[in-house]
């Protein structure tokens, strides 16, 4: 009560062109927990972070003019990049990518992802909620392995033109599409003032690795990271016995390469070695100590990988 | 009226030490817009928004340099990177960099543009006013693509030192004359304090296509973007008949390539095929469905594009 | 007093879920004296500023997850690249990146340094306050070049798993351990609740350039930069006579090159001539006019550079 009436003085001592915004609208504060609220009441909308996964790459200005029609629509907007070099055209790796970063990011973060070889096609672009996060994507499946790890999941096309930046082009939606959408979203649009909710969207299974007779299993290398290292479509529920140390005699083969030591860090492997590890993506890595597992073991992106226990 | 006794009332309130800067000058509001105003006046200095186009990379320290002498001039900046990779010593990499994206960033942005082989030398830095934004860089017609599609130009060369971060190297302009500027510049330092207006700053003309014959135009290829689209010189306003639909019957060949159809979207052509389309950039893009134009082609920025169309 | 009392009126008058902190820790006000005070009192606790140096690289998610950890923490954290492309596991590459721009930030600002070969073993994780800057690392002697830049040094063992975001991985310490240590120390927690302070901590010499004779030097390439200059570990103070001018007559042999022309910005050169110069690194470079340099003399990092003046 007493808060309320404080609250009421210091509003009629702002002068009008004094927003509260202005105080606590602060650009990077993406969750409503950061609000100051009295008596349970919101005193201001809440503001989205706002991250990019794109294939857009560093060097051309497409990312910048993505972010240029952000900061137009909310000058206050907090963008971060997750990656803008996902593999151009594939629609995978920036599943992957974002899969592994969007639940480190503040809860109502707006993820934008683009890899959208389908651009000015019949697919639809679409404003995906996901758990505690919002995603603005193309329907294309590129959030295929969001959508695995979360339960709740509610998808619209996004149809409402007087969003978008305009004349929308046939080949950069990011620009025109995604990018102010987003920066909607940021200043507190409802998400349901986009377009209708869908249930059809476009989801795939990863390829995930199979048990080809009852000690072998084939995977592949889903990515080679930047440290060379290979990682793998195969995660412990694929074959708990190898990573619970019950089995510690097995065999891998990617590329021209053996390996049958299992460590926990890549300082354990002797320099050059190549050896198996959980890797931080939740994956089984092929990695060597400081060297690119890529390059010894001749093996990358789609090389295939067979595990063999002993019997 | 009663407004602003009611700002007075608060400006009285409070401490010495609290500036209005602090609550109004979000650090990400560009635009004059953006500010209160009470009574027509703006209660604070406005706060421009600063974007990077350069050829320092990403590898190095260099643009880190840059924006730690931004921040340590103006803790409050907001620095956004439109490219970093403009190939290097490339002035015309640059301008275009540039030119496909300040204009969707917030008037009043301050685009920083280094792309500077002849840091140390004769070429002079200079502030342009350009339409509705402030553009810093070396005199080397870097902006002459922006210079091209505005119509309001006012151009300063740079002579205050003590805006400069001192000592002011040979080798490293970005950091020790365009950010430091561009800094003060985005705290509402106004551009007539850093130099006296020029007229003959330099500006180049971006190469043409020429008509070689009445159905017959040579052109270039301006780039190759991340996806190995062919991005050419040739605009709608060349040839109009290709983009307008009235001349179906023509032939682009450039590298090893003859393209022979023109599409509104990439999704359009068939996995693999060559064929022309209207870039996102205004030009005529030489592109593939899902692959690399330019490894189709075998072709690269510099090759020449030659266009027949039907007698 | 007069302050004093205007302060607290006002502070009286804000409802209790105001505070402060909105108005003034704008998160993107470093240092100390940004922030108000008043009878030399603080209000608010002050913001650090947040940068990365990591070989993390830029394709893939890593970057990403160490922001969105750090972003979680503290939603007003202001996170800026110096770079994310070390050369992989390469603590030397990494000690020279941070080294040559850590110093051009506000003071105050907190440097993450992560190139960890050695993630998941013994090495320990540090926060070394060096100078006017705080830096958290492995200790590893990634911030060698820094110690030797500085006089003030107290490094602390990090030691307080609370501040870890869990479960800590063995092998993404980046994400799990620096990031969320640096997100803390962004929002003011003391570098003391962090671990116990430790001075054996690791650090190597950078190799110098050693004389073999009265008249000659061998030293070598540390890096090859974006441009291709040959950054090499020679500086005013190895071989003075040389870049004060008073010894004119020099040749320096490095690759299938011989230079012997000392200028003093790179437009001076010929194209495609090779020249000496010092670099805005404070390092000797061997460069060439609008050309790679690396390329010219068939050098890189890691080749041998003798220097021989005459006798």
């Amino acid at each position: 009560m007493t808060i309320d009436i404080a609250l009421l003085r210091v509003l009629t001592l702002l002068p009008k062109g004094l927003r509260w915004l202005d105080l606590d609208r602060s650009h990077a504060i993406p969750s409503r927990e950061a609000f100051p609220t009295t008596a349970g009441r919101t005193l201001v909308p809440f503001q989205r972070m706002i991250t990019l996964t794109t294939d857009f790459g560093l060097t051309e200005h497409y990312v910048g003019a993505m972010k240029g029609v952000i900061y137009s629509i909310n000058p206050t907007a907090h963008v971060v990049d997750i990656t803008n070099a996902v593999q151009s055209f594939d629609v995978l790796d920036g599943a992957l990518a974002v899969s592994q970063a969007y639940h480190y990011f503040p809860k109502d973060t707006v993820h934008v992802v683009v890899v959208d070889p389908g651009v000015g096609g019949p697919r639809r672009p679409i404003i995906a909620t996901i758990g505690q996060y919002v995603f603005v994507a193309p329907d294309n499946g590129v959030l295929s392995l969001v959508y695995e790890r979360e339960e709740r999941v509610s998808v619209r096309h996004i149809t409402s033109e007087h969003y978008f930046h305009n004349p929308v082009s046939k080949t950069f939606h990011g620009r025109d599409i995604f990018a102010p959408v987003a920066a909607y979203l940021s200043k507190g649009v409802d998400t349901a003032k986009f377009g209708e909710e869908i249930t059809d969207y476009v989801r795939f299974l990863a390829p995930k690795p199979k048990a080809t007779s009852e000690n072998t299993w084939k995977g592949l290398v889903l990515k080679t990271d930047k440290f060379g290292n290979l990682i793998t479509n195969i995660s412990p529920q694929d074959i708990p016995q190898i990573f619970d140390g019950s089995q510690k005699a097995f065999k891998i083969t990617v590329g021209k390469a053996e390996v049958t030591k299992l460590v926990s860090s890549y300082a354990e492997g002797a320099p050059g070695e190549l050896f198996a590890l959980l890797g931080s993506t939740g994956f089984l890595e092929i990695s060597a100590n400081k060297a690119a597992a890529s390059r010894v073991a001749v093996a990358d992106k789609g090389s295939e990988v067979l595990v063999t226990i002993a019997g």
